[in-house]
């Protein structure tokens, strides 16, 4: 360092803040007094220390920069600024309606690999990209996470400081602004830098503790973190939010608001300047890792033939992964049980083992597709609810993750209710883009897992616990948005609409109905969202129609089903037959009954429509 | 102690296995080896140090016991028979459908204070009890978590360690049960007892690493964990997944199931015994702390002012505050944004701050309604989802929770995505029993924040940023499962079901309707779950109906409409307004607009519908 630099990265400090200054005050809205504490930690990384081609986004070996405090997007957008990838005219239009520099910084932004600002999440997807680097990838790119201490309070930190050491991420550093100050008031830590220090060495890390506002101080940090081998490193950094300006600087009531007077603060900061950083792109000519594959063999299954879907699923991925090198597979510590130690066994270089930490699980996936691996993640269906902040920023993120749920619905049995995912439907038709897939037999599990590693955005797949008759051929194609008519006669004077293991039971009751002199039509809607509006809309002209599913009444397949002929001249009656008491332990088969969703179930529900 | 003591203990501990062996056999299905890990640790604290009292398991002054790690249920129930509460008989009907004896323990028996079984979740949920033994009961009871070493990668676990330490809850105890095997193979640490002892240190808590089955060990640490003060403690034990059982012991493969040799097991273990527990019953008279209070004052907002419904919704909290002694208020850092400060300014001795720990915000509601306490929670509703798995397992727990989730839909504006529910009604709505509410005025929030404290199960509030109109009187009455239809003539062609902030825009789209000669009638829909399914129903019958939501169309009010009169003979035509793309940030009316769901939309709607 020369005293050319420090002077350097000084005035970049202070143009960060005024930028971030400005650009909340166009906005009437912002955090501009966030952005101000970390500002030198910034400036002094990108002018120093990160390896980023701002105009080959896309290049493999460029480094990470991650916000995990998101709304620090002031600092963001003025640091893109300063590189030169956006003009000041843009810098201006924060916040405003189109402008790609939203509240929060999501991926519009070429730059951005994941939107932030539900906080906690940044560092564990961070964790997914060092790991994605370090293990697929297998390319010397660094992953730096901007955090919070305010979002240090979030345990999802702490499962991504468990991961980071458990793994030897030494390509990650988490820089933590401990500017003292949340929301509302103080943290539960203050200015105690030692707290956290010594939590994080706990844990396994390497720690720095600096006076962020000293860019000697920062400036030596990075240098540490880049000599550490086999573990990462957390730069705790004393801050001042609102450094800079009297008015805000350290001052309680000051968060997530412009400032009163920005031409004073931008005068008090020394003014406007116009300073490009040059950050430095990668050096070396590495390209990432290529495993190697062969054909694609999907598991096929007998007619007849008893097979549980989430076997299946483990078995299809499998299969997937010898054919592609990019699908990745990560699990909660149940793979046993969602069948993902299939593909365990086969690539166990291309598996990654969440242990019981399903936010970090949803985070990694998030973090390893943002490198262009399909990952594919699993665990029991109930289980996803842990993570759902996860799936909802993901989504906001646009990213493509591939989610498996086992053990759904009352089916399980034994285990009892807090086994039994009765809500993930609702949950994953509630996220924006997302792809719902039950499948009821081997073989449409087998298809629909292919199908999932090409879609774009969430899509989910519910497994049953227990085998079901495969009732499909291998050769059968199951589009998304499809549907099975797998029962039907002219003489059809009711439709019954179930998915997975309703579908079985929705047979068993045909065959009932039939006996009794009620022909039944049966559509296997193994595509929950998006639905096939059309082959219901057919339905609905014809008759009434059940619906029956393995799930609480809201937002799952009964709803989807009412909506896809909403706005239709006219409508059947529909009976939905779901979960609706609290159910307990139980044989699969009683509890199928007692929910009234089994054949009987059915059957009943179909003679008092009809009849 | 004494020989007899210990010799007595060792005993204990052999029962409560082979009792855990005999019930999980009965069952086919348990996790007998997850039990037999931790028989001496729950044998030495039962027998000596828990304060409990079986006969009246309502009594204030008993101790708390949670198996965070619920899988263990077969201990839970072995040792309620040793401590004569169930009998032999009951034992046996473990996972038997109508047994209370479920997979994992739920508060269906009366010595079980909430559902376990999702890991991670009775550390933070006793946190919240010890909370309120502390500072609302004011008593001297005492705390034990028995939790896993699975469930220590769970970043709940270590929002609770944070917690408990900041709060000093020296009344509360964690006896970690380090089996070292998971479900799949060993955790992350093993028997590593020490990388457990620092973590826990480093956040604050007092630890002692013994022998878990050495009971004499077992003794002195309770002992000592009596003796500490102003700090929680840790017990990390080293134990034996299946201890006493050669076939079992320390043996991966053996999780979760039943032994394949019960009867040998049993031998092994030294037969069957029927030892009972004499579990010690609170000393003193104490009785729990009472808050004053003085009447019920319920805020009132004059029609035609425009008010926030968050700010009504901490308002009419403080005013409820002030009347009720047993009212809480719980919040993850937003208070001054949801306005629970309200409630804190008034009550700050009863108002609870989580910081940026939605899980254990949520956990620590449920531990401290276990007491009795009415505790109300707030954040960013589209934060909630942090806390989702502790919703659905709160249900199971028969937990009666008052939730507030402020800044829903694109409405909030130029923040972004990332800060905007609008999967919250969906995820509300798939919980058991819960209540979902809606209001749009302050006179309308006050009366169902009023009522929500009286309401069994989970209830929402769904309150909005910006200020809103004033449209009903003070006196107005709200009643769960009610509307009010805001608009109305004989004329009316059409029906806008509306709520929260798109009431206004339903109301705005009548004038604009009315104008051009189409009469509409306008519901507001305040409870969303229950829906007011007869004043549906005819409006049904006169005419096309649109809904209109600020949420994703999954799962929302849309679809809680349709689901109002699927099985009416007649279903008019709907049209349902919804967010339909990801929005950014912008003003809230532009973002309205954007989405389609403004007074505008809705008019063009209207018109279509009427042709």
């Amino acid at each position: 360092m020369t005293a050319t630099d420090a002077e350097r990265w000084r005035e970049l400090g202070q143009q960060l803040r005024v930028d971030s200054v400005r650009s909340s005050a166009a906005a009437s809205s912002g955090h501009p007094t966030s952005s101000m504490s970390a500002a030198d930690l910034i400036a002094v990384l990108a002018d120093r220390y990160l390896r980023y081609d701002f105009d080959r986004p896309e290049d493999p070996r460029n480094d990470h920069l991650i916000f995990s405090k998101g709304h620090a997007s002031p600092l963001v957008y003025s640091l893109f600024k300063a590189a030169g990838a956006i003009t000041d005219e843009e810098l201006l239009t924060f916040r405003k309606l189109g402008s790609r520099l939203e509240g929060h910084p999501t991926p519009l932004l070429p730059w951005v690999d994941v939107a932030t600002g539900s906080l906690g999440q940044g560092l564990p997807i961070g964790v997914g990209v060092a790991l994605a680097g370090k293990r697929f990838d297998q390319l010397d790119y660094r992953v730096w996470v901007l955090c919070g201490d305010s979002e240090m309070a979030e345990g999802s930190m702490w499962e991504a400081f468990e991961h980071a050491a458990f793994y030897g991420l030494d390509n990650l550093t988490a820089i933590i602004d401990v500017n003292r100050l949340g929301q509302t008031g103080e943290t539960m830590h203050g200015w105690d830098l030692d707290s956290y220090a010594k939590r994080a060495q706990a844990f396994g890390w390497h720690t720095i503790e600096i006076d962020g506002h000293d860019v000697d101080e920062i400036d030596e940090a990075y240098a540490e973190a880049l000599s550490i081998d086999a573990k990462p490193t957390a730069i705790i950094a004393k801050t001042k939010k609102g450094k800079g300006v009297a008015a805000v600087e350290d001052k309680n009531g000051a968060h997530g608001k412009p400032l009163d007077d920005p031409e004073a603060a931008i005068a008090e900061l020394g003014g406007a300047r116009n300073l490009r950083i040059d950050v430095g792109k990668p050096e070396d000519n590495a390209e990432p890792h290529v495993f190697e594959t062969g054909p694609l063999e999907l598991p096929t299954y007998e007619l007849g033939a008893e097979v549980a879907t989430r076997k299946a699923y483990g078995d299809a991925l499998a299969a997937l992964g010898a054919a592609r090198g990019d699908i990745v597979a990560i699990d909660g510590e149940v793979s046993n049980s969602t069948f993902s130690e299939e593909f365990k066994k086969a690539h166990p270089e291309r598996f990654v083992e969440s242990y019981i930490a399903e936010q970090q699980m949803l985070a990694a996936a998030v973090g390893i597709q943002v490198r262009g691996w399909t990952p594919f993640t699993s665990t029991f269906a109930a289980f996803l609810s842990r993570a759902y902040d996860f799936v909802r920023m993901a989504a906001i993120s646009r990213a493509d993750l591939a989610i498996c749920g086992s053990h759904a619905g009352v089916s399980i049995g034994e285990d009892g209710p807090s086994q039994m995912a009765l809500e993930d439907l609702a949950m994953f038709r509630a996220v924006h883009g997302s792809t719902v897939l039950y499948p009821c037999d081997g073989n449409q599990t087998a298809k629909l897992v292919e199908t999932m590693a090409d879609l774009d955005g969430i899509s989910y797949m519910r497994t049953t616990r227990g085998a079901t008759a495969v009732i499909y051929g291998p050769d059968e194609e199951f589009p998304v948005g499809g549907s099975k008519v797998v029962r039907s006669s002219d003489e059809a004077v009711v439709t019954i609409v179930a998915a997975g293991i309703t579908l079985h039971e929705a047979l068993a009751a045909a065959d009932t109905l039939a006996a009794d002199g009620v022909a039944a039509r049966v559509i296997d809607c193994y595509s929950v969202k998006p639905i096939d509006e059309e082959t219901l809309l057919g339905a609905a002209a014809l008759g009434p129609i059940v619906t029956v599913e393995d799930h609480w009444p809201e937002g799952g397949l009964g709803e989807a089903v009412l909506a896809a002929f909403a706005d239709a001249p006219e409508h059947p009656k529909v009976t939905m037959l779901a979960v609706r008491e609290m159910p307990g332990s139980g044989k699969p088969a009683e509890l199928l009954a007692a929910a009234g969703i089994d054949a009987d179930a059915i059957a009943k529900a179909a003679k008092e429509l009809v009849g």
